[in-house]
């Protein structure tokens, strides 16, 4: 609990209007989308840079711990305050597209706007930003670039991190600093951005991000292919690629998740097939998307594929979508409570990570229903349980841990765009070594050697 | 001088075909294409990444000052030992593609690869390693990684950074270090192999690198515009990026560039030209790279290109790349010494940037030939002086200084790729404040806490 006479001190920062403190509202900042629950002593709304800066100085200065939040939309508590303290809200007043500059096709934002407002303030001007994470709608740019998110579309067009080219932050001691430029290159001085980003608020606060906008592609074209079992599907996936074809996305459902859209929307969905893949190719000449389209189906037959559709327009694109967009809703049939990661390995391990998955469920017991964003090798594994019942969450837990070793010995990661904060933290000995640990803990002491900035995160 | 009981120790480290202490080969390693020289005390050639990590202990534990070493093709001095100390070179044995991972389109390296090799080898395989520094005959993907190189095709496909995947190293202290994965998205723990690409070698010794490939575009096309004035060309340049044409690169000659160019091989170039402007397309479709052509030719001629040529075959391409090809080597007609710096701008701020260096090349009475990489921003500045003469050599660092600053003015940077190392140290002052040059200290204490690995670089 945070003393009164420090109350008083961050309100004169910020003005009175700009801090919370009532129970109310810091039971609606103790929530993200992990649905874990942690009450902070405040609420803070800084104004601009100064005020970041001036709050961090005075929580350095006084052992206060200090959270960084955008939408709160994290699926691994990075923004959750675990032991009391502020929470550093950017949505009221950092919240701004500063800039969206033609001439260099670069958008300069607050760490508060909304991923979609700044896709559809680019696509205004005939431009484009491609991270478009799940929580597009949502999720701010300021924690898309704490998080590293990714998305659909990052087959093709990589995530968030191929897109910052600077970053102003205050530094936990109320420095602020600059790092990168609105350059395609620049060499001079510690890549500070690069080790900002996916950092998950623990380095800097972030105040401004200057991100690359690239031209929107003219034309999409989407089709799906139905595969009799999920190894030929995810042969299909890496030998699309692996053939120089470049999908926007390549998304993918197993015969779990099929059924369980197909139960709640009965859209006629082969509920027999082993997987279903959804791919999306985009360019600016509708004759190469074709032959692209051509060249896909030809793998996808290839590799056992039993039936393939093209969308002859955005109607039929937005129905081949269906599954894909309303599976993560739909899998709740199998159990009240989805334990949801997000592995990802190189493609070509692809088929055998999805192989020890089958025999993690059946040797579990439990349901694993798999689908997403095969392009990337990144898979949403869900563990399905009873949330009620703590001998099967147990068991849950047990399958969870065996999923990440086998990533792990694929060459893949814990976490493709979720990141770590405090649901991963407990594997992240499984990834790394301890030297590995011991760098990023000795980075995190150089950036904040007080411990007041998002601390007990990443397991260091 | 590094005592003969340390010469002793190393030597059993790495045996005695693998140490050279004799004055002929420190000559040879105290170079690099500065053109300064340090001798170093010894040379190491590690077979392996065990080799690497018993040499930085016993380093670290005796205060011995190590820096590894590519090809030493560097342009500011990264690679050279300014205090002695040894040279740690992978030049002999860890020179190997360890793979190349067609099912991910991945290759794994060793630091010493040669660029143009792994180039090679891609090609060979129908895959693309695209950054392509002017060094690429002979510099190593080590050292490319460790300054961060880019290249002619930067404008479309990015730099070095835009390709690393993952990184082995071993810290100063001889712990193994693995960074980034196999995989497009890896969000778990600080991005460590983020800040130690372009780090110049001064945070850990990297011992393997894993690199991104793409699809080999399948054609090229070039053009080029005559313009009559720089002013015209750089609004050319930008215009052109704007309108959502992505040439993979767009290189530019100013007249001094041209006439050198001219007077040294009678190609029939405009000498009277203002600037010239060389682009090239690629992709799969040639009617699309027609259509980017005209496109192209369409903004030159708003931006008052008066003699636009496209070349017909590979021999004709070669033709209109033969001015920019040669115009480092030519513009030495102006002057025994060539004081060359790489600063990069937004592109939007090409115009004004050369309107001020010919200002600067007016004010100090010297010639500045410019040209280089302007579809990234990147302009190739050389203040030509008579090496000789020390007076003239004070006053080209002067005008060098004026450059530096109008660079960091309009948004830019002091060095796009070639690195800061010592030649560019004296100015890292103008592009950061005291916190950020605070925090690279920190961050270089972190990693290497004795100060070992190729100290008082980067001015930190």
């Amino acid at each position: 609990m945070i003393d009164t006479p420090h109350i008083k001190a961050l309100t004169e920062i910020v003005g009175v209007e700009n801090i919370y403190t009532d129970k109310a509202h810091l039971i609606a900042y103790s929530y993200d989308a992990t649905r874990n629950r942690f009450e902070p002593d405040a609420v803070l709304f800084p104004r601009d840079e100064k005020d970041v800066s001036e709050i961090l100085r005075y929580c350095d200065k006084n052992g206060i711990i200090i959270v960084p939040r955008g939408a709160g939309s994290g699926f691994t508590g990075g923004s959750l305050s675990i032991k009391g303290g502020i929470i550093l809200a950017f949505e009221k007043h950092m919240n701004k597209i500063l800039e969206i500059d033609m001439d260099n096709m670069v958008a300069v934002v607050q760490p508060g706007v909304i991923n979609m407002e700044l896709q559809k303030a680019a696509e205004m001007r005939g431009l484009f930003y491609p991270p478009d994470p799940a929580s597009e709608e949502h999720s701010t740019i300021g924690g898309n670039v704490s998080e590293n998110a990714g998305g659909m579309r990052a087959a093709k067009y990589g995530i968030t991190k191929d897109y910052v080219m600077a970053l102003r932050a205050v530094l936990p001691n109320g420095d602020i600093i600059r790092a990168g430029k609105r350059t395609i290159k620049d060499v001079a001085g510690y890549n500070i951005a690069g080790i900002l980003i996916a950092s998950e608020g623990t380095l800097a606060a972030i105040t401004e991000i200057t991100l690359k906008l690239i031209a929107k592609p003219k034309f999409t074209k989407t089709a799906l292919g139905v595969f009799p079992s999920v190894r030929h599907a995810m042969s299909a996936v890496y030998k699309t690629f692996a053939k120089g074809i470049t999908p926007v996305a390549m998304e993918f459902l197993d015969n779990l998740s099929i059924r369980a859209v197909e139960e709640r929307f009965h859209k006629g969905l082969p509920k027999d097939a082993g997987a279903i893949l959804i791919a999306d190719v985009d360019g600016d000449e509708p004759t190469l998307l074709d032959e692209q389209i051509l060249k896909i189906s030809e793998v996808f037959k290839e590799n056992g594929c039993n039936d393939f559709k093209t969308a002859k327009n955005e109607d039929e694109a937005k129905d081949l979508w269906f599954a894909r967009r309303n599976c993560s809703q739909s899998i709740t049939i199998y159990g009240s409570k989805k334990l949801n990661e997000d592995i990802t390995v190189p493609r070509s391990k692809l088929p055998q990570l999805l192989e020890e998955i089958e025999q993690i469920a059946k040797k579990y017991d439990v349901l694993i229903p798999c689908f997403g964003h095969t392009g990337d090798g990144n898979v949403h594994t869900n563990v399905m349980v009873d949330g009620s019942n703590k001998e099967q969450l147990d068991i849950g837990h047990k399958a969870i841990e065996e999923i990440f070793k086998i990533a792990i010995d694929l060459g893949g990661t814990l976490s493709g765009e979720h990141g770590i904060g405090i649901s991963k933290a407990p594997f992240m000995h499984l990834a790394f070594n301890e030297a590995e640990m011991g760098l990023f803990r000795a980075i995190k002491k150089t950036f904040d050697p007080n411990n007041i900035l998002n601390p007990y995160k990443m397991g260091i």
